[in-house]
This record gives C-alpha cells, sequence and structure tokens, in this order.
C-alpha cells in the first residue's frame, strides 16, 4: 500500500483532503501543527479528524512561529469580523509568512523516512485566494524543490504535492467530504472560538463555512454562539 | 541599510558566513535551531559566534525532527569514525532529511516579517558534497520558491539565498573567516563532544575541520578530547 503524508488541521478542508486521499488507496500519514496557535482546540480537532478517518499514524510538530511576529494567527492582532467582500487582490492580514512553506517542509522530511513520495495538502485557491502559498504555482514550485532537496528525490523519488480541492468552491469540499463520510461534527472552522470551544459563527472563517454549508444545501452540524 | 537573515549553527562555516554578510554591508539577523540536537553545546556557540560578529538580533526556533527519526544526528545511532575515504556518490548518515528546506522556509519567514530579500546560509557543495540539499541546484530551487511563495515574492521582492561558500574549500573557509576576524576558539564542530563539551577530534567533523586547518597553515583554537 503506497504511503501519503496528509496535512491535517482539524478544520473541514484538510478532513475532505484527508478522506480523499484514503479513497484513492493511500495509507494515510497525518503530519499536524502547533504553531502557537490561539486556541488549543485546533489541535484537539486534528486528532478527532484523523482518527476518524483511519489515518495509520499521527504526528504533530510544534513550531513557533511568534519568533517573527507578523501575523493574526500567531500575533495578538485582531481578527477580522466584517461584512465587506474582500478584495481579491488583496491577501488577508490572516496571512502567516511562509507557512505552507515550512508546513510543505516538515511533510517532505517525513516522506523521506517512511519512503513516501506523496503528500496531501488542503490548499485551496478559490475562497483563500489572496494566498500566495495556496496557488498551483506554489504548488508546482515546491515539486521542483522536493526532486533536489532530498536523498529520495536524487534517487529517483518523484514527489507529487496533492491539491484535490485546489479549484473547489467551499459548497463543493462540503459535497465531497459528506459522500466520502467526513464527520464534520468533528472539524472546527474558527478563528475565534469562545472560551468554552464554540465557533464564534462572526470570523471570516465562520462565514466561509456557514456559506459554504448553506450552498451544499446541508446543515453544519457544530454549535455556534451567536446564532 | 539592507537587513538579511543569516543561518547560524555555531560552526565554522556558519560563522564565516555571517562575517561576510556583515563585509558585504548587510544588518545581520541570526536564525539558529535547536532540532533535538544531542548536545546544547552547539547552541551556546551559536549564541557567542552571533554576539562576536554583531548581530542585530538573534532568534532560535526550536524544532523537533525526532518525531520522523531517520538521521545519525537525531536518532541514537553511531555518528561515523572512521579513516576510510567516502564515496564521493554516497550520501552520508549525518544527511538529515528536508534539513536545509526547513531551515530555509523559517528564514523565508522571518525575512517576510522582517521586509528582507536576502537570506546567507553557509551551505558548502565540496565537503558536503554527498548532501543534496547543499548543492546549487538546490538553492536556486529555493530562489524559484521563495518567489512564489510569499507575500513579498508576489509583491516584487526578489528573495536571494547567498551561499558564499558553496565552492570553497574547508582551509579557503578558514583563510577567509581568519581575514575578516572570526573568533575560531568561539567556534563548535564536533558531532560527539565529551560531557564536558570538548571535541572528540575523530568524528567526520572534526576530521574536515583539522584538515583545514592543517591546509590553511593556521591553528585550530578549540581543544581537543583525543589528541
Amino acid at each position: 500500500m503506497k504511503r501519503a503524508v496528509v496535512l491535517v488541521s482539524g478544520g473541514l478542508d484538510s478532513a475532505t483532503t484527508l478522506a480523499i486521499s484514503v479513497r484513492d488507496g493511500f495509507e494515510a500519514y497525518a503530519l499536524s501543527f502547533d504553531y502557537g496557535q490561539r486556541h488549543r482546540i485546533e489541535v484537539e480537532a486534528a486528532k478527532r479528524v484523523a482518527a476518524s478517518l483511519g489515518a495509520r499514524a499521527h504526528r504533530f510538530a510544534a513550531i513557533d512561529l511568534r519568533i517573527f511576529g507578523g501575523s493574526a494567527l500567531t500575533d495578538e492582532i485582531a481578527v477580522p469580523k466584517t461584512d465587506a467582500v474582500r478584495d481579491a487582490e488583496e491577501i488577508p492580514v490572516t496571512y502567516v509568512p511562509a507557512r505552507n512553506t515550512i508546513f510543505l517542509s516538515y511533510a517532505l522530511a517525513w516522506c523521506e523516512v517512511l519512503g513516501a513520495g506523496d503528500i496531501f495538502i488542503g490548499a485551496n485557491a478559490v475562497d483563500y485566494s489572496g494566498y500566495p502559498d495556496c496557488r498551483p504555482a506554489f504548488i508546482s514550485a515546491f515539486e521542483q524543490l522536493a526532486a533536489v532537496a532530498t536523498k529520495a528525490g536524487v534517487e529517483g523519488t518523484r514527489f507529487r504535492i496533492h491539491t484535490p480541492l485546489i479549484s473547489m468552491s467551499k459548497a463543493d469540499i462540503i459535497r465531497k467530504g459528506a459522500e466520502l463520510g467526513v464527520d464534520f461534527s468533528l472539524t472546527h472552522s474558527c478563528y475565534d472560538p469562545t472560551a468554552d470551544g464554540l465557533a464564534c459563527g462572526a470570523c471570516d472563517s465562520c462565514r466561509i463555512r456557514l456559506e459554504g454549508f448553506r450552498s451544499a444545501g446541508l446543515n453544519d452540524p457544530i454549535p455556534y454562539a451567536n446564532r
């Protein structure tokens, strides 16, 4: 059985990505990051998601990007809550410098140890069009890097970064996940949950999620604080 | 003054690289990693080296590659001590999967926060010919990745990875460092120091270092356990 390293955040995109990797016949090795997030609840969601979808193993890499500062998800600056339509050209303040580059670098290291050549990441160029490291050009550049960066690459492994969600809408992702048996009640998306761990229902991430379920004609099974 | 992120391990290559970045007029931001090394002494050497050469700031990123296993420097397998000439085609067992990819990813993140476009790394394709991620092809692929991976790159920053040592012999590096005032007594190279922190004088790294000083006609100022 071919092995793949699958990045799992605990959100619904990575849950669907993990389900797709399993459907495609891979033995999935789930990799999550604890990168100075404000909410440990994300870590717990990642554990539940990986276990529920049958990941063969699950590793957590603790990486502290707060030593550099510079992002809404790692600093104590306010998470945006707005009705304004975001300028598609603008890079959101929730952008974390080089985050997916760092994530894929770790995935590549684990691949080499496992003898795997496949990495799955739930990057999406539709809802996250502002993130440079969610675009096909980035994914392609990383594949080219992997080929020359590693012992395995030099010895002939062809690394492939799978991005099954890259051109899907949030509604498509939710429909696909539901079709593959993802239990969305285990997932967590909110940037700004309550002390009890309830999703706020108002941040960008909650709004995109709720609108996705609405478009998909499905019910979001998680409880929200403000609804 | 232009800023640069400079990777500093505490060894003589990175000390010379840092001195070169300062000579070239950069304000140097030193970045070191604590990646589950067996020897905290490397961390202390990095601090001394960065301070002595006038780094503007110094950050340590704690990254634990032991969660994946797979290398002599992170696992408890024996460090090679041998007189045998290494096959130039062979990748040493001290190779750490994707290590420089991970290191440069962190450097890239800090660059974005600092508004810097320059990274210095003491990669060397002569003495470390077996490491895929010490070759010009790797460095070039990482520059191409940086251009598409980041907000800064998308907005026009041209990232450059400086590898001033890439084709220098160890003797050349030592001569260059000495010329630029590097205090080699502050540096640490040994893979297998004694409990007191003395270099063993027998591991690959010590042997390359000692031979380098010999070829350069200079005296290695650090004490050794076995000589």
